[in-house]
């Protein structure tokens, strides 16, 4: 497997510049050739998780049948003689970025799902999240015994079931995820039911579907428009669901918590198409463009996104203000990975081999860049020189974020926090490393605003999960605090 | 080489529905290591041919140095073994999508640049364009003894040369191209020249430009922006520039006429951010949107483009009309080819692969939808579909281009004349059967307003090639006239 | 991963006409870049398995180091880019040819060595053998709680291993083999130390050999030769050695037993350059021919092998009769697989892949054809065919070992009994069978005293494993008899 | 394509010190998915040329068809997906080991068969041999403007025909070949029939066989056993047959000169169960042997092979000296071909990957080694420390042919003369040289014996083509010549 660096397809930043989401989760039952509709959700997910997936189905004559690929979904499950492997009307699937823990390069036993062998039967998990009390766990486990086959933080939960003293797999999974901390938003299976899970926060997306007499659970909406289901429902924070012979059983497995769902979804994560909080993804981050107007105006000539991740904040941004809306900057669309194995001339080209700037468009004007975060720093400097070189008169950035701060340990791929920016410089600062005319970011109370608080962050009580911005975890990340990491109150 | 069916990056049509720019060229001299430059030249070029690549180049210690292969440039040309198999600071590069007379699946021997060795030296040619009495020339020639390796039509260009009794190699192809009808944007090498050549007519585009002391041709100013050079001018039609040793000397080898560019590669084929005489393609598709707005103005809530292509043009009726510019169709980004060897079952989702609605957005509105032609109309009726299953209240479509009725010849895969929908329908024939509830396209003088002509088409002689829409073919298309094709005038 | 076929080198039968070895092992510490040494290794016992491949490495940067892979030993674990993902100076590998109880076709995960995490360290295995009791210490594992990764019984170690009560692994390796029934020769290794175990019965065969000051553990002698290390002695039965910082340390951990090796290990599966008991078994194997000839006299023309495997006892045989030894049919050297994903056309060659019969040199002779084994007879039918339709004017078959009569479960891969020829036919009524003038297998008798006991074989306590001739299985196949296996005294 | 390093199957020597034939040729007509049968008769062939392969076929409905691949025949024209694009019952294919005149890596452009369309029609031709004017031919070709797609000298047989002013294909052919020096026993196919040539000294083998109403051409006999087809009869020396419609018919297009066969196809490159001459290229071998145990006796313990070219001789030594024949080297049976891309440590493990010595058997004893030539020597002296090392008493050297001291010209891969061993060093030089108790070549009045000429070589006018042994090119290499090679009498 040659390395590969893959991109968030709505990003066009240095891959060590951006945020990733971890993974995408899918299942359906009921439904004849379920691999197919699963390979249909994980395509539609792809942007959660491009590096490997997977897919476990069920059928009566083989048992349990499982596939698990590096690279897209399109180039491995689509295959007649690969799917032809998965057949069963039951199946599960899962994409990802890459997991917790993993010491080197990508190792296919690390792809998801994970299954398992119990003494009452079998079941298969895929995991979106992240577990932050793993490493204890796993040492515990080891310690009595267990084998791990992964460096996934998501093994833990299969090894958990398999030690349950319980008789039946629902039950065997609830005893395993009230060991767990952290977030989770799981779709799993045995040989006759499809299950979904969501920690008691909340923090990752898990919805429901119906297509005919058949039921799906996914990450996001448009994984269920792919197939053609239509959106039901979400799961609810702390909420299981067993479906069954059609039916749809609810459990509530774990003590009732206030929901803190990850408000980077709302601004990066989630596709454009998607449905959150019963709202249009892209008109949330249209209106987050708004919300940026009013709070950072500028004199300007011309509205650009840097594509495509800040494009629904731009047109927000131009229809607020006035400023004309522009395609100032293009984006080169056969980079839905980056060069593998490049020479070094071109390993060198950088982000030129992504995006272009309309040189003939922007000499002369007065630019307002939107863009939807600063992680690092570098891609945003050199997007502010190619502009420069094509002869804008003028780069004022506005980002679609408050600034990123700390690192997310619920499933998001972060840099360490002294790699952040934001974690070592003001506004003021950061507008001088970059170079530009102007820089704003969204204030933390206008993207709760925006994304439907109307009354902003309610500071003792926070709505969202905002760690990545404020520092303030919902739950303490364990783990990397015994490894030193400092919390907020800690580092203060 | 399993079939594949590459899509145009910036459409989103099914790829029968689709007109197809045949090729990219670029070359460049007096860089080292010119083949990673031609390899980035045909990144930016990716869009005008999917199917293949090849770069030759020229050094001393190994002469002629090849390489030809399906797919993308950056999955190939992207390798350090591969790319240390092309040293030299003088080499071309070509991408194709489909050579004209291909009997069936696509071959290597296909691919250019198509290289000859002759008497007093070789060269090397890679051609975007069409021959229009190729099959009279190769058949002469296979008559005297040439061996045909291909089924392309531009490999009758090299055999000619092959047979001058010219001794210098530009001589031969000056000879040789006198020799040839149709359009043609040629970049070809010598050992230490590199020429380039556009047709009488000037066709296709073909670009100039300069880097340090190194010299660059390209059908686009994209191209050159990926590398770092500057935009020196266009190659005009009819000119042959032949570099070397740093110099670039201009020859006319043909008789004088009026030039008429492709009107096309403003509407669809060139990429956004190239410039075409002297402007922004962006900011020209832009202006066919204000256009539109001023010629079919309709009540509606929302202006939406069929992603990506329609883009410009739906900013543009936006701005002009007053209503709001939205997102209402997302593009999946995971599809730059289409799904390899799919199931049956996948195959059967079609559009929906690609594109998905904003349903949140869409519900109860009245939608402007703005696409950059309507070929066979099926993807058409398919958007369709999708926005009222998502419950718009009305779609009206804007086409940001005449009604294509007739074929090109000039190095445009286009479908036979037949299945052009408005090659048999009216416009209203056309809304009817699209089931829409208005279709406008732009009219041809909106057209040539919107690409700088203030007075619109001037009939009597016109300053652009448009017989896609007009069937005014400036050179006979000999060929498939023996073949039967039957022009206007005859047909009418 | 294809379906393939792979034959046994030094065979030419149909693949399910052959019985086949199993696996292979092999080891080396204190040696620089110990995998290459471990990948020259494997390529020697390749014959002992040709499915798939994997080596484990350790260094203490990277810790345990892991490659697994499907195909030859020269096609994957030569590359450079490979082997240096496998650092360090201690190193383990095997081959396999399948494990037992794979459900279908074969997987990745089913590929040795395993490897397993302890609470004090860990270790990986390569077992060649095979576990009676597999499917009884699974049941009960998986009861506890360990999940099983693959379908292999040698995976039931490392379980064992890991829920052992002991803290260091050399001793959880002594708790988990004292409750494991059947054949097995191990190498295994820790960071530190490698380690090699023989069941008290001593089935298998394992060596140690030395290299300047490091030391290697081989299934076979011959591979030895190809890393350039001297053969030191055997492993003994029921004997551990723990190899560490130079030193080898010999334990006892089970009950003594007297041994009782393989003898179908001297007539088939070792490599005729490997030393068995102090003698070269092509040797050995020759006087098999030779006892043959004695045994089993005719009058004839040309002694003739079935290519390669029956080669040395046809030399002996023709040096005892007199009879001139000559090449009749010949091999096909470029089938070392058999043709994958064949047309129906050339699936139905068969054996004229294989083997040619040297039509100029058998017409109108007298032929006594030497194999090694009937297994079911289908290949045995197509050589007499093949031998007649050259003009053969008699074939006398005589064979290399008794008849193959019962099941082999020490590590062999079998067919049924019910498909074994001997199972159900005398030689009278296999010779009319295979329709050819008169076919002999040597004796019980005269394979011992080929191998070496003066006296033929004791009846009464056996120096050998001969299960697969005579039914005297030395530990009871437990698993297999609660699936109904009947032993043969149950049998009769 | 990696570099690869084919060997001889029935070699083990390292592959610079080997002859390497370069291609094998085969054609059906009158059968049912002919290119199937083409595919098992290149197959048989594969020892001619391993390095790449290629079929034509032709059907009504696709014209001529054509799949060229490197690699082995077995994992190429096996698949149903290529095999399914190569209808008809008319198919022509080529295997190759190189072609003269690749000045770099082997391309796909170089693999056979060539095909040509023609004013009349088109035509496929497969060449086995050398033409000796290539050079000059192709530079009068290009002068008239033809195109050269290959390195090939074969090429020019096809540019030749294309520009023949005879209409029919046959007879272009026949012009062609008139124009042609040197050796070339050639397969062609047009639409409807299939032709057979060789050259007037008849110096490659090529055999016509019948199967049911079907015909088959051959370069080896071994090639007809497999497809079951019945050996007809040799191509004469300077026979052209054509096969139309079932029947064949006989040419003698060429000036009639005394045959000339090459004597190296008895000693090496022949298949030992081909027909030659009428008789067993086994037997020949072996009376070989028994020539040179007349001829140079010596006491010893055992005669052994080097495998497996030497063994035939072996035998014949063995049975004329009543020293007993034993397989004291043993060959690795998966190296088919060599380590691809290997590390730096396996590369120098050279031989010992192929061979391994039995070391049990040798010990002690004096060994006569029978090897079948002695290219450069490199091998030879491997192999004598290989036997020494594992403890012989002496090794006493036997060369199946005579000293090997002039390259040839005509379709065998020899190095340049001045690195052949016995271009500069006598037999007791060579002695010295590799180390050995005794060297001693057969004569070569004894080959000539061996191969039925019971008076030996006619030096007034010689039955074969040896001139590898004596210098006597029947037809002068006059392109090598050009380039400053001097033949013998020159030289002296």
């Amino acid at each position: 497997m040659p390395a590969s660096f893959p991109l968030h397809p709505f990003a066009s930043r240095d891959d060590d510049d951006a945020l990733h989401e971890e993974c995408g989760v899918f299942g359906v039952t009921g439904m004849a050739e379920a691999a197919n509709f699963v390979a249909l959700g994980l395509h539609a997910l792809q942007h959660r998780g491009q590096e490997a997936g997977g897919i476990v189905s069920h059928d009566l004559a083989h048992g349990f049948n499982s596939a698990r690929r590096f690279g897209y979904v399109r180039d491995n499950f689509t295959k007649q003689s690969l799917m032809d492997t998965l057949p069963g009307s039951l199946a599960i699937g899962h994409v990802r970025y890459s997991t917790a823990g993993s010491k080197g390069h990508a190792q296919i036993r690390d792809v998801q799902p994970f299954f398992g062998e119990f003494s009452m039967g079998g079941a298969a998990i895929a995991h979106n999240g992240n577990i932050v009390n793993a490493e204890a766990l796993r040492r515990e486990l080891i310690a009595a015994g267990s084998i791990f086959q992964s460096s996934s933080d998501s093994e833990c939960i299969i090894h958990l079931m398999a030690r349950s003293l319980q008789r039946r797999v629902v039950e065997r999974m609830q005893d395993a995820l009230r060991r767990v901390d952290g977030a989770f938003s799981i779709v799993a299976m045995t040989r006759t039911k499809l299950i979904g899970v969501r920690d008691p926060l909340g923090v990752r997306p898990l919805v429901l579907g119906r297509l005919g007499d058949g039921w799906a659970l996914s990450s996001e909406t448009c994984a269920l428009d792919i197939i053609g289901a239509e959106f039901v429902r979400e799961i609810e924070p702390g909420e299981m669901v067993v479906i069954e012979d059609g039916e749809v059983l609810s459990h509530r497995p774990f003590a009732p918590q206030k929901p803190r769902f990850c408000i980077f979804e709302h601004v990066y994560f989630s596709r454009p198409d998607s449905i959150l909080g019963g709202r249009s993804v892209y008109e949330t981050r249209r209106q987050i463009g708004v919300e940026l107007a009013r709070e950072a105006p500028v004199e300007a000539d011309l509205v650009c996104p840097v594509p495509d991740s800040g494009t629904p904040a731009a047109i927000g941004y131009g229809q607020e203000s006035g400023i004309p809306y522009a395609m100032g900057i293009i984006r080169n669309q056969y980079m839905g990975r980056t060069f593998i194995e490049p020479t070094e001339q071109i390993r060198n080209m950088g982000v030129r081999l992504k995006l272009n700037v309309n040189r003939a468009l922007i000499r002369g004007k007065r630019i307002v860049l939107v863009d939807d975060s600063v992680v690092r720093g570098t891609t945003s400097i050199k997007i502010r020189e190619m502009l420069l070189d094509a002869g804008a008169a003028a780069v004022h950035f506005r980002i679609a974020s408050p600034p990123t701060a700390w690192p997310c340990f619920y499933g998001v791929d972060t840099p360490e926090r002294e790699k952040l920016l934001a974690a070592s410089m003001s506004e003021d600062e950061m507008c001088a490393h970059l170079g530009v005319d102007s820089l704003r970011f969204i204030s933390l109370d206008g993207l709760y605003r925006a994304v439907g608080e109307a009354t902003g962050r309610d500071n003792a009580s926070p709505q969202y999960c905002d760690a990545c911005f404020s520092g303030d975890y919902p739950v303490a990340p364990s783990d990397r605090i015994a490894q030193g990491f400092r919390l907020k109150e800690a580092a203060e």
